[in-house]
C-alpha cells in the first residue's frame, strides 16, 4: 500500500484524485524543484544558470539517491541541490540557491503544488455546488420526510434538503478566506542577509516569475498560512461527509429515497453479485474520518522552535499534502454525486405515511430555497476565478 | 477538578481567563437562555411575555434538575423550558418557544456566548500584538543568534524575532474571516414552517433584537461557521505557541537572553525555592496542545445525519466551548509576557561568542522590521471594532 | 456550561455518570490531597501531622483562592499547600509534603482518581457485556438481514450481531492490560533526594497505605501508565459507539428491527410530540466523537521536556480526566441500552422479505453465537474483581 | 511526494526505515494478497489452485488497472481478484476466494504486514533499549543538572536520566499486550455460511498456514487488534519523543551536553557549512507530531456500521499502516542515538556551577539505577521473540 493507502497505487485512486495525485508526484515535485531555483537565478540575473536549469529533466535525477540525502539531512533540498549541481556546465553551480536556504525551496514548491492543486479542487467543489442547486431547483415541490436523531420529525422537501447542502459546503468554503500561496524566499535565519541590497529587488521578482504571492518582508516562521489552507480542505470534507452520511442513510433498502448515481462496473461486492455499493459515498465519509486527525497535526505543528525547527516542519509535510489528497477525492466524488444522484419521489411519498399524523410543511420549506439556491451558485462562480 | 482541568474550580485559572469563563458560567447561560426566548417573545408581538421572562432571576433555577432533564433529553432546552414555563403567570407559557426547537435555543445561545468572549479574547490578541511590536521596535538593533534545529546558526536582531513572531499571531488571526455570530431560528426541522407567514419577519427582529447575525433563510444543519469559530482559536494558540516555544528555550540558565516578566509570587517551586518556573509559556503550551485535539472533534462532528443528528451536535459543545476557554488563557498570557519580558542583551551578545566565525547580519534583519512592524499594529487595530 | 458540555451541570449529566462525576468534583479531590499528604507523614513517621490533616475537612478550603494560586504556580498543590500548612497546628506544617514535589502529590492524585471511577466504569462496562450476551442468548434464532454498506447483503440471526457487538467491546476492553494505578514520589527531580536513606521505605508505606501500586524506583517522567488508560478508555468508546450506530439505524421508523429501551420522561422532543429520541446511542455517540481528539493529547504530551516540562503535562490533564468522564456515560448508557433493547423479529422478517433472493445464512451463523457468547461473559466476569 | 512525506521516494527514508518500507511496497501487498488466496483454497482442499496462485508473479499485476479498479469498488480485493482469474488454468478461477469476501482477504493482509514489521520494529526498540540501558550504565556516576519547567532543579546523574528515558520506553511498550495479527475469514457477512459445516476446519487451517493467529468463530466487526496495534506504535514515538526533546536541548550550543552521534555525511546545512544538525531527534519529533492525529482517526473508524461499513474501514486504512511506518523510523533513530549518543561530563559540571547554592543528589540518584536498567534489559530481552 505504501504506508497510507492514499498513496498506493493499489488503493490511492479510491481516496483521490487522479488529476491531483499527477501534481504530487516525486518527478513532478523535482520538476517544480528545477522551476523554483531556475527562476531564483534569473531573478538574481544569473540567466544562463536559469537557463541550464530549465533544460534539465527531471527524470535524470535519481530519486532513491536523493531519499537518502533525505534520511541523513531531514530536507530533500541537499541532496537535490548536490545532483542539481553535477548536472550544470562548470561554473554554474555556484550561482544555484544563492543566498537561499532549504526552507526557502521546499516551502515554495509546497505552495506551488498547493496552488496548482487548489484549482483543480475548486473546479470540483464549484460542480458539487452547482449539482446541488440544480437537485434543489428540479425537487423544489417533492415533499418527504425530514428526520432529526434518525427519526421521523416534520416535513420538508428535497429542494430543501439538497439546498441546505449546498449552503453546508458553501460556507465550509467560504469560512476561510482565499489561500494565500507565497513564495518564501528567506536565506539561513529568514533575513535574507546574504543578498545584501538586492533582496527586496530579488525577493519579489522570484515571486512573479513563479506566479506567487510576495509579500513586503521574508517570513519563513509564521505558518498560518499552510495550515489555514490545509484546515479549509478539511471542513470542506466535513460538509461532503454530512451529505454523504444523509445519502448513505437514505438509500438504504427500507428508506429507498435516494441512490448514488449508477454507473456500470461500479460498486459491485466480491461475494454478493446483487448488491450495488454507495462506493462514492464511503470515500468522502473515509476522506474525513481521516481529516480531523491531519488537522490535529497542523494545529500541532505550528509550535516551531526559533528560525527553524527540529522536526515541527517535517511533521507539517505528513499532513499537508495528505489533506490536499483526500480533498480531492471527497470533492470528485461530491461533484459526481450531485450531478447525477438518483431522487425516488414515490418512495418519499410512501415512506411519509408511515408517521401519519406529522405536518406537513411543503410551501414553507419551499419558500427559502429559491434564496439558497442563489447563494449556492453564486459561491459556485466565484470558486473559479476568471469565469 | 471536575473531568476537565479546564473547567475546576482547583486549576482552571491556569487555563482560562477568568472574565471569559465568567461567560461560560452556567448562570450566565441561563441568563441568555431566558434572554433569547424573550427575545423571540418579543420578535412574535408577545411582549409580555417577553417581559415576563427578563423579570426572572437566573438564580431561581435548579441547576441539577436541568441536568437530570438533559441526560434524559439529550438537550438542556427541553427541561429548561419545562422549568422557564412553570415560573411564568398563566396563559403566558404557551407563547414561550414558539414554533422555535431545541437547536435554535441552543445554537444561538452558544453564538451570543462565543461573540461575548470573542471581544475579550480580540483585546487581548490586541495587547500581545501590540506588545510584540514594541518589544521589535525597541531591540531592533539587538543583534542575537538565529538558530535552526535548536542550533548557531547565522545573526538575527531580536527586533527582527520579535517581529516575525507578531507577524505569525497576525497571520493566523487573518487567516480566517470575522467570524459569524448566527441567530439560529428554524423550527423543528429547520424550515420554519410553524410560523407561517411571518417566519421570515420574526426571525430577523430576532436576530436584531439579540444583536447577532441574520440569515436570509433558516439554517441549522451548516456548522461551518461554529467549526470555523473554533479552528479560528486553535490558529491563533498555534501562534502563540510557536512563541513561547522560542520563550522557553531562550530562558533556560545556561541560554538566559529572555525571561517572562517577574511578577512577585508567580513561578515559584513547592520543592525548590530558588526557582522561578515560566508559568506563562507552561499555560500556553498546555492550551495548546489540547488544541489539535478539539480541533479533530469539531472537524468530526461535521458529519451531522439528516435534519439534526444524534450525537454528533452534542460532540460539538464538547470542543466548542473548550477552544474558547483555552485561546481565553493563551491570549491573556501572551499578553501579559509581551507586555513585560525582559531582554537580556548582553547575553545575547556573550552566546553570540559562542560560535565565532558567524557572519552577523544585522543590518538586513533590521531592514524589513520596521514593516513587519507597521503590519503588526495595524492587524492589532482591527481586531479591536469601534478603535 | 462552564467550557466543556462534559462539565456544565446543565449538561454534564447527559454526557458522564453522576458516581463518577462526584469522585472528579473538585471537593472530592481535595479530600484525596489531604489523604495524599497524610499517607506520606505516616509513612515518614509523622503521625501525628498524618491525624491533624486526616481531621480537617476538605470544605474549609477556599476554591477560588486555589484556584488563583494554580494561575500563578501552574499547578494546584502550592496554594493548597500552603493553605493547609495554615489550618494545621504550629510544628506540624513543617512535616508536610517532605521531601516530596507537586508532581507527587498531583499524580498521585490523578491515579486515586482513576482507579476510583475505573471500578464504576468496570461495573458498568460488564452489566453491558452480560447484557449483549443475554440479548445474544435469547436472540439466537431470530433471522434478520445483514447489511454491509448499508445495503442488504445475506442473513445472519439477531443473537450472531448481539455477540459480536459483545466481542467488541470485550475485545477493546482486553487489548490494554489491566492499568496500573501508581502511587508517584519522586521529590523536586525524581531521585527522591531529599529523604535520604529512608528513600525506599517511605515510598513503599506511601503506597500501601493509599491501595496504590508501589514502583521499585521512583518514576516521575514515564507517562504510559496514564496515556494507556486514557486510551484504554477510548477503545472502549469506539466499541460501543459500533454499537450505537447499528442501532441508531436499526431503529429508523422504516426499518424498526430494534428500539431503545422505553423510560417515561425520556427521548422526548421540543417541538415534536410523537417522538422518541435514541438518547442513548446520541451520548455515546457524542462522547465517542470526542474520545479521538482527547486521545491525541495525550500521545502528543508524552513528549515531556527533562525532569518536568512546562506545558505538557498540564495539557495531560485537560484530557485524562475527560476521557474518564466521556467513558463513563458510554458505559452507563450502554449497560441500559444492553439490558433493555427492544428487539422486533417481525419487522426484521418483513424487512427480509425486500431483497427475495437472498441466501438465508441462520443455522452458520448460530453455530458461532455459543462460542462467542461464552467468551464475552467470561471477559466480563474477569472485569469485577472478587466477583 | 505523493501526498504524504512519508511515502514520498524523496522525503519517506528520513520518515520510515526503508526495510519496512519494503513490506509496505504495493508489489509486496501483492506477492501477500496471492499467498492469502493460495493459503484459502490449500485449506480448502483446492491443492491445483493453490499451486497455480504461489506461481504467479506479483509483478505480472497491472498496479494502475487494479488502482483504477478500486476507485470503483472501494476495495482493492475485487480487480485483484478478477486479474488473478484471468491468470490461471480454465476451471481453477471458481476455486479462488471461495466462500470468502474483500474483508477476509484485506484483513488477513494488513495482518501478515503488521506481524512481519512488527518484527522488524521490536528489533530496534530492543536495541534502543539495550543502547539506553548501556548509557544509563556507562555513566551513572556523572552528575549533571536536573530541570524542571526548563530550569535548573537539583542535580541527577546522566545514568539516572538515560535509565528514565528506558524505562519510559519500556512502559510504553508494555502498556499493550503482545498485539494479535489475527486470520480474518468470515465471508459475506461474517458467518462464513458459505462455507457449510467444514467452516470451522478451514478457518483453523488458513490462519495455521499463514501463521496467523486463529479465533474461534469469526470476526470482522471488532476493530480493536487493528487499533490496539495502531495505538501501541503511538504511544512507543511518545516514549521516543519525551527523549529526542531531551536531548533536543541538551544539545544547544549553550548547554552541549550531549550530541546525537557524528556520522560523516549527515546533519549538513545547505546555508550553513558550520553547522550539524540533530537529524535523528528531527525524525523522531515529526513522526510523533503525526502519530496523535493518525490515533484519532483509528479511534474514531471504530464507529463502523452493520456487518462493513462504508468509509470508517476505509479510514482505518488510512492510519494503520502510516502509524507503523512513522514508527518504524522513530524506533530505528532511536536505535542509532542510543548506541552512540555523546555524553559531555566537563559541560554537565560545567553547567552545574551556574547555580551555586543547588543540593547535589547524586548518591541518590545513583541508587534507582541499577534497578531500573535491570528492568529495561529484561523487556528488551522480552521484545524479541526466541531470543
Amino acid at each position: 500500500m505504501t504506508f497510507s493507502a492514499l498513496d498506493s497505487a493499489l488503493t490511492g485512486p479510491f481516496y483521490a484524485d487522479p488529476v491531483v495525485a499527477a501534481i504530487f508526484d516525486d518527478r513532478a515535485r523535482l520538476a517544480r524543484f528545477l522551476r523554483i531555483e531556475a527562476a531564483l537565478a534569473e531573478a538574481q540575473g544569473h540567466d544562463d544558470a536559469a537557463k541550464a536549469m530549465r533544460g534539465i529533466d527531471p527524470a535524470s535525477f535519481d530519486l532513491a539517491a536523493i531519499g537518502r540525502g533525505t534520511a541523513d539531512q531531514a530536507v530533500a533540498s541537499i541532496p537535490f541541490l548536490t545532483a542539481l549541481r553535477r548536472q550544470l556546465p562548470e561554473g554554474l553551480g555556484a550561482l544555484v540557491h544563492k543566498g537561499a536556504t532549504s526552507q526557502d525551496l521546499i516551502d515554495t514548491e509546497a505552495a506551488l503544488a498547493a496552488k496548482e492543486a487548489d484549482a483543480v479542487l475548486a473546479a470540483n467543489w464549484a460542480k458539487a455546488l452547482t449539482g446541488l442547486a440544480a437537485l434543489a431547483r428540479a425537487h423544489r415541490d417533492v415533499v418527504m420526510m425530514g428526520r432529526t436523531y434518525n427519526k421521523h420529525a416534520a416535513t420538508i422537501t428535497f429542494g430543501f434538503k439538497a439546498a441546505m447542502w449546498g449552503i453546508g459546503l458553501a460556507e465550509a468554503l467560504e469560512a476561510a478566506p482565499a489561500p494565500t500561496y507565497r513564495a518564501t524566499l528567506g536565506g539561513a535565519v529568514g533575513t535574507l542577509a546574504a543578498m545584501g541590497k538586492s533582496a527586496p529587488i530579488v525577493a519579489k521578482r522570484f515571486a512573479e516569475i513563479l506566479g506567487l504571492d510576495a509579500s513586503a518582508f521574508p517570513i519563513q516562521v509564521s505558518r498560518a498560512p499552510y495550515v489555514a489552507c490545509g484546515l479549509r480542505h478539511a471542513m470542506a470534507m466535513g460538509a461532503a461527509a454530512k451529505i454523504a452520511t444523509d445519502i448513505l442513510f437514505l438509500q438504504a433498502d427500507e428508506i429507498g429515497e435516494v441512490a448514488e448515481p449508477a454507473i456500470p462496473g461500479r460498486g459491485g461486492s466480491s461475494a454478493m453479485p446483487h448488491k450495488r455499493n454507495p462506493v462514492g459515498c464511503a470515500a468522502i465519509l473515509a476522506t474525513h474520518m481521516a481529516a480531523g486527525g491531519h488537522a490535529a497535526t497542523l494545529i500541532q505543528s505550528m509550535a516551531s522552535a526559533q528560525e527553524r525547527p527540529a522536526g515541527a516542519w517535517q511533521a507539517e509535510w505528513l499532513a499537508f499534502g495528505s489533506l490536499i489528497g483526500l480533498a480531492s477525492g471527497a470533492a470528485r466524488e461530491l461533484a459526481a454525486i450531485a450531478a447525477g444522484l438518483t431522487v425516488d419521489a414515490a418512495r418519499m411519498k410512501e415512506n411519509l405515511a408511515r408517521t401519519p399524523d406529522i405536518a406537513v410543511d411543503r410551501p414553507d420549506a419551499a419558500r427559502w430555497v429559491e434564496q439558497a439556491i442563489a447563494r449556492v451558485e453564486d459561491i459556485a462562480t466565484k470558486l473559479i476565478p476568471g469565469k
